[in-house]
């Protein structure tokens, strides 16, 4: 179980960023869901780098569905998803110069130097690509359930959007945005940052902030299997991202617990609770609020400034200048991973609570 | 898989608060490893209430191995270690008036009001002891693989200690601390907060920071199994962790790619960087350096004053105040839980990179 | 995942013959199911060792459930079934002569001479009567969902049991009884020819043959999850199995296809088969009808004639008289972990199709 | 975890018969095995149908491998390969008419209805395509470290070829046929055999036994991962393999102990059996010997003649006359598939045992 995941909706990811093909099988989708195409080809779009603030990479994203499809729906069987490279640029890498804070170096020593340094191999974000199209099946089948995912890019550097407040209509401004800010104008202000920081031959990181809506109480599991534990799981498996934190997260430090706790109330005749500093989530299950979680994205690595590193060829230091096309900023992009991720996440633990029967009820 | 984790080396976990015993089954240590039984009972004693700073509730915690160890060495059969519960109260739990930001709530709605409610049951603080004593044995064998661990309390609110300096020196001085900080003046003005808060009837929360020295490069997997996706699935398992960051984590959105970046050198024959923003981690696996992360501790949700609820039985706004015994703060008893998780975490890790005869090796 | 097994409902087993307890943990149990002790009491009466036909030693077999279990039923988190060990004698074994056809030469490798060779450690029968134990709640489960099991002696030598009649009536007998023959007669010459050849230090091999009546079509996986991939995993943890067959098994190679098909027909609004060679299975799912299957039981390696050997120790050729308490045969002690390993098979597969909320509506 | 195994080497299989593609994910193979294209096209073909004992769809099988190997290499990534489908004819099916002891009324009861029911969609046979084409690198890999895999036709109805002799020489004798026997007489009645029974519009049944060289001892586990229970796992996961037994297996039933014991002796510095009635297992843990089992292949389902089935449309009986192309016998078309998941079951267990940097060693 390396680049394979999930207890009852499996995920294997396969591909290299400069192989024929990346792709996901998807296994454990039960029969008779309508598959909507037309929102994966969306989906994908949105991962898609566009305009000055992204690589100049510009992939088709033509995907096909081989199997696990029958007349527009689920037939049981695993999914697979396959999408060709058809751009990739192999002369742009120099495989003894491993740039920094990439994968390179540390690929390098767990495959004994056989790994396919290309594009940076199956380590690209192009990876996230069969992410993003299976993600689209699994934000569909919650969407049938009343469960909505949206992201924001809550941070960036200095300037920050601002919180989730209406959650409903939040969610789908999210989704209705390709930068997707809450604020316009804090939208439009960092979109000129990056432009900027872009043209200084530099890159920016930042923060993202999801937050769920729909999802019922008593879901997930104590310990091992919090819900925290599953979503960090599959939430650390981007590329760039380096922290994740529920709720007030790292603010509880601050905190004295009389100002942390959610207390409960009555709202008609369901349990709410008054705030919702735990992000929806007590002892690793679900209390029936929304989920709300942050995620940090490190500045894209590949800079075009000259680095130190190291030629592994000859054992000695060495200076490196990257070319070829990168992105001066990945967290508008990597929206739609998390919300991906964060769908088929929840889908699995779904399915453990209420059963296969359930998502196609 | 619920109370259920790990590939290579498997930990069952059970028990509640108030039931007869709690322990854990460890399935595939591999025979011919030394068991110091010193080390656990000292383990287990880090983990233990003390002093005005923790809950008066004061167990013995006296493990037995009932199986898995031969003649003081493993013998690559399931190690069970089980701890009787002796100082339980039960009569301070009230069924139907969930605690605030508990898991009460939550395990009520998910066990349909069949669940062990008394003390939190499954819930409970205490199931970290088992995990405290499967963690020394692990700590004790990565130990002798050349990797240490330790953890310090980076931050109680406004007080905040040092980071790390000489990995080495630091993380033998948090274990030889009861209440870890690398400041001594720093750890007694938290002491002293701590107690000020607790006799308020209220709680406070922290940060806690790990260091790993030793770890080779080369080890963990991209995407799902990523040395962050493995380690925060372990981590948030601990009740009460709301954040989880490598290296930099949020601190990453305020920063350029050229101040982010590690650059890399070489020092002597072997590949270092010159800093460590990511932590030790590259790609998901790691690259030599030591390992870096945070934890953020909320409050413990416990505290002595009136607090708005909801009673579960007539359905109806309630008022609830928490008697018995409980801690203003947990992080610095949380500690060594991080320790022992990460080491479970890491050596699993190992044996899927090494095999499991290395461990004895 | 050693001792571990199972996706929904796991099982984590542990102990050795001559340690001071045996046990199991079961994780993932729905809450709400009430416990039945008696009936766990008389299944692992129905494994204990009777009469001549049986080894002398005698174990009460006093099980304590120290979790997972609140007020009779069960309350959501995991159970933990523990049984001490009170009648070992380990002076009987000599750990550098290897008995022929047990674990002991397989182990001293496997674990580089750190195995626990007394009884046989881990690999000893006892390590069955906590599988009984937890089978017995399975057991119990599926019985108030209208599926039963059972397993009848269908051969021992010469010696043959008549087929499965009347499913109903025949389950029903099977677990009337201590032998479980569905002919007495035939019974009563089998336990005659058991005693017989333990009088001669010998020991006999036989075939059980199970019937599961009330298993809802649609249940199972197609390939690797196929009912008969994963009952063969847990039946072949039985040590001393070394056959599984469903349907009409290895007799299908004497067949033509036309005298093998199941043809289809209507009963009333069912669709049933005429025959039932494939034994309840089609393409890895369940088709509705009765699960058939037999498994083959070797005799007891433990045989009171000098046998020869190795010695470990010295590396040369040596002989061996076993003493101590052994069983002439073993497969009417073993017919009732067949049982149980059935139902727990049949609980993982049953949960994944209808969610853990089934068991317990 | 459906159509998706192990633990080490995970394989993600998926496809329908009449889809556009098969394919199959292999993730966890170290980096840095030479990928053997030409053996792989070579156990494809033995695969295949030829000459009237077949169907009469021949499909081309041309692999390609879309990720996972970099310059003839491993990577250390997944691997995937993917097989179009190209000679399908899906008018030869009627949905609502199952055909006897296929998996077409399981599967439309599991899929409630939206079952890929074209040429038996995900359980067609074409699907043990991509397992050969995986198990072609696994038993390449296994060779290098000096195990070898093979497997005859042991029995055809009346007709049985001899046992195992000398391994080695038996083991290459099987590797170099199409229709393996040892004995080529054999081979020739059974070929006849099949002809006559096929011209019948009937089909046949038949017995496999397989034998590996130079498996280490001391690989596998007590009680769930026993080598019996893996390796049945995946030797049931062929459609139409109803029997799995390891040496004497259902023999055993007919021994006395004191003629089933395997006595140990030594063999220069080497432990060996005198016999090997366990065919090389003895607790679940290999002990050195070769592995000997069988399986037991039922005869294809689909006959020429008219059948009794059901109308699942009318639910009404009905008459079934499968046209199409079928094989009168498939057992000599398995017997690769045999080897093919033997050698991905044995390659988990040994990697468990030796760590993935053995496989390169």
């Amino acid at each position: 179980m390396k680049s394979v995941i999930g207890k009852n909706i499996t995920l294997a990811l396969y591909g290299e960023s400069h192989g024929d093909a990346i792709g996901i099988v998807v296994d454990g989708l039960p029969a008779g869901i309508k598959i909507n195409t037309d929102f994966i080809a969306r989906q994908l779009d949105m991962r898609k780098p566009k305009g000055k603030i992204s690589t100049q990479r510009r992939e088709g994203d033509q995907f096909t569905i081989t199997s696990g499809v029958f007349n527009g729906y689920t037939c049981g069987t695993p999914l697979h998803i396959t999408i060709p490279n058809t751009a990739h640029k192999s002369a742009d890498y120099q495989p003894n110069l491993p740039r920094p804070s990439h994968a390179d170096y540390a690929a390098h020593i767990k495959y004994n130097g056989f790994e396919d340094y290309r594009g940076g191999g199956h380590f690209s974000g192009r990876l996230t690509a069969p992410i993003v199209a299976a993600g689209a099946i699994a934000i569909d089948i919650l969407k049938n359930k009343g469960i909505t995912i949206g992201t924001h890019i809550k941070k960036c550097q200095h300037i920050t959007d601002r919180d989730f407040e209406n959650c409903a209509v939040d969610i789908a401004l999210c989704n209705s945005k390709y930068f997707a800010t809450l604020d316009e104008t804090v939208g439009k202000q960092m979109q000129q940052h990056i432009e900027t920081v872009g043209a200084d031959c530099d890159s920016v990181g930042g923060v993202l902030e999801t937050c769920v809506l729909g999802m019922p109480a008593g879901v997930g599991e104590p310990y091992f299997n919090s819900v925290e534990s599953v979503l960090s799981q599959y939430l650390f498996s981007i590329g760039g991202i380096k922290g994740v934190q529920f709720g007030k997260g790292f603010g509880f430090a601050d905190c004295l617990g009389s100002e942390a706790n959610d207390a409960f109330e009555m709202c008609g005749d369901k349990v709410i609770t008054k705030t919702n500093h735990n992000g929806g989530i007590n002892g690793g299950i679900t209390n029936g609020m929304p989920l709300v979680f942050r995620v940090a994205v490190k500045p894209t690595p590949s800079i075009f400034r000259q680095q130190d590193t190291v030629d592994l060829a000859a054992m000695e230091n060495a200076k490196l200048t990257i070319t070829g096309r990168h992105d001066p900023a990945i967290f508008h992009r990597a929206r739609v991973v998390v919300d991906s991720l964060t769908a088929l996440a929840l889908l699995d633990m779904l399915v453990q609570h209420f059963g296969e029967r359930w998502l196609c009820g």
